[in-house]
């Protein structure tokens, strides 16, 4: 198995792996030579330069490096080439198994104008917006029809990126340009649709399943509504206080869509949760996500041992009906920046690195103590997941966990979460999307 | 609350303590100083020199430092004074809560003799034995009826320690004399007994937690068969292959004794389990266990929390019916120990220490990188626990956490684990206490 990634991903997959006995092959740039996911892989391959476009991104270089290994088959974790339905292309004409669906999922979700469509299709509920619109005649028409405020997105973003709001008809044609050309720019798209915005929403996200013998399940929901400018901070599993029959109503149409659209392999549906319990589709990321482990904790599940399995052509390990949520977990992303100094990236050499134990404490990071944090890529240090018998306890371990680490080198997000997890709001209940921003504590 | 004891097991109680929302005071000795779980409590008192005679063994010391403390409780732990019941009594006394079941019960759990009789007045099997015997005369017609090989053991042993083998008749008188000097060296106290010695037994031990409101449950059984001279290695939760209504019969023969002595607190009732089915009791430990944590990740149930609950008066957090075992977990204990040299303590500085991480992995430990292992107590780094959805799960994950792990500046038993875990005997399903003397790897 070639593990087409870096950090922590690359080792839980590395992990995952060994435990299923097979042999795992990192690949690393110039920046991660000597790194702990590459030292603890059975054999490694140098991929290029530090910059991800020369290296980690570079599919030619990751080809060869699968070739060169005799890898049969290639994980591409999250970020980097994941959802590049491109190079899962390439990998099949490579003969080899590409860990994800088919390329032609991969395109239709990523797309998400079109993954909008498809989602409709499938009796998903889509927060009310347009189709493509080309000029600002046409998005007023459309903006008629939505009400404001609204959201201009990108066809071509997705994970927060590509999105600017509208406040009033005023802004539509100014915001629009700018939209378009950021697209543009950023994704080599310059695609955008329109989108209601659903004031003091939660992001509420299912995880599903899928093999290759018509099996389809979810494994429960996440609550992400923690984030700092789109970006999540805090995952949760299960979505607090969410009501048991929308639990499940929630749970079903990500599985509908999943079913609709052939999935295959493990994915996440996303959706939006209002106030008064009304939820749309919001988009379909089609690999494995960074807060995946609080699934894990809550299930059993060994989600990238799932995506393991579905690549050999098995079925998968458990059954809708035992699938079992027990107790709730949190994760926390770590992350090497500096909260009081706009989080700025806080790369370095990381001296002190101990990390915490005990009941209900995972760990999963790349790093060990000695080691340069990079300025080359993301700024994740570790993920700390917590279980609890319940939220008030998996929050109780959390903080606990915090004060233990011990950090040393490079500047880190730990206080700023353990402000947050000890935070009366967040304690008490759900909390939306721009709860942070708007308290001042993720800004700017 | 006032954490009488060191390594690990303070620091798992620190742990506790926070997540109830109790403040914990460490205790210290000299070599202590600047430990872990002293730097993580809120407080901490030095109560002398390094010798534990002289400091965790003090109870003076101990209990002087609880006054100055304003601590209004006390914990154990496990070893030193955990099962000493005057410190309980003079804990009392002293106007504080002592974490652990009452006196009188740790007295009638702490003479071996006694402790078989009260286990046949409840009505759960002993292994067939003799009342304390005191000469040779005495001795061989408690052996004419038991037969051979036996056992001669100290009544104020314990936890594998003042134990010895009989072959046969020809041996009898030399070995009393030996055991009954020895034991009153070690203990204090000469008085032996003897027991038929069962071949090829497992060590199986059931965990029970009883509160102050007539409520006592099992919280399932563990193996601890895997020894070296009578000391565990690796333990697991659930004992492997055990047939259902035998685990069921067990447990209730625990729950059936705590109940009769008035157990309350965690507590653990050892058995013998012979290749026929048969089980035995052996002794129960009035405390909690260095393996307590693969008895929590297979139920969820934290124990040190609810010692601390049924301290406070409360009632246990489980019922009987809501205590499920859910997968398989296994420990290793990682000593400080060179198993290429009779596993001689190797006490130093501890230069490297990177902890394994990821799915189903839980770390107990009170050490960090750059802190010394000193040579006044036992050797133990850390226990290093992992899930799994079953056995075959947990044993490969240990494996895989065991390669992850990096120790430098001290041996360890880290590589003689990995060799045992990947042990087709092992691997496949139950061993017997004698199984790794047997095969050469514990010995001598």
């Amino acid at each position: 198995m070639l593990v087409a990634n870096r950090g922590e991903i690359a080792l839980r997959i590395v992990r995952a792996c060994h435990e299923a006995g097979a042999e795992a092959v990192a690949v690393y740039s110039d920046a991660d030579a000597g790194a702990r996911w590459v030292e603890l892989a059975d054999a490694a391959e140098h991929i290029g330069p530090s910059p991800a476009a020369k290296s980690y991104l570079n599919v030619d270089a990751v080809l060869a490096a699968a070739k060169a290994s005799g890898a049969d088959a290639v994980h591409p974790g999250y970020g980097f080439l994941a959802e590049n339905a491109e190079f899962a292309r390439r990998v099949a004409a490579a003969g080899l198994t590409f860990i994800g669906p088919p390329p032609e999922v991969i395109e239709k979700m990523g797309d998400k104008a079109v993954a909008r469509r498809t989602a409709r299709e499938a009796g998903v509920p889509i927060v009310p917006g347009s189709d493509p619109v080309s000029g600002a005649a046409d998005a007023e028409r459309a903006a008629a029809e939505i009400g404001f405020p609204l959201l201009v997105k990108a066809s071509a973003g997705g994970g927060g990126r590509g999105i600017r709001p509208v406040a009033g008809a005023s802004e539509l044609a100014g915001v629009l340009a700018t939209a378009q050309a950021e697209a543009a720019a950023t994704f080599g798209d310059g695609t955008v649709y329109l989108e209601r915005a659903v004031p003091e929403a939660r992001h509420i996200e299912v995880q599903v399943l899928a093999d290759g013998h018509g099996n389809v399940v979810h494994v429960f929901e996440r609550d992400c509504s923690v984030q700092r400018r789109r970006q999540k901070l805090i995952e949760e599993a299960p979505a607090p206080g969410l009501d048991p029959a929308l639990r499940t109503e929630i749970a079903d149409a990500a599985v509908r869509l999943a079913r609709h659209v052939g999935y295959r392999g493990a994915g996440t549906v996303e959706f939006l949760l209002a106030p008064d319990g009304t939820y749309y589709f919001m988009e379909m990321n089609t690999r494995i996500q960074v807060e995946h482990p609080v699934t894990e904790v809550v299930t059993g599940v060994d989600l990238v041992a799932e995506q393991l399995r579905i690549a050999e052509g098995e079925s998968l390990s458990v059954s809708q009906s035992g699938i079992v949520l027990d107790g709730a977990a949190v994760e926390v992303r770590l992350n090497a920046e500096d909260p009081d100094n706009g989080f700025a990236p806080t790369p370095g050499q990381l001296e002190r690195f101990d990390l915490p134990g005990g009941p209900g404490v995972r760990v999963d990071s790349g790093f060990a103590a000695g080691q340069r944090i990079s300025p080359f890529y993301d700024s994740m240090l570790a993920k700390l997941i917590c279980w609890g018998a319940d939220r008030e306890q998996a929050f109780a371990r959390a903080r606990q966990a915090l004060a233990e680490l011990r950090i040393e080198g490079v500047s880190s997000t730990a206080e700023l979460h353990a402000r947050l997890l000890a935070d009366p709001e967040l304690c008490e209940g759900p909390v939306h999307t721009r709860w942070l921003e708007e308290r001042g504590d993720g800004a700017p």
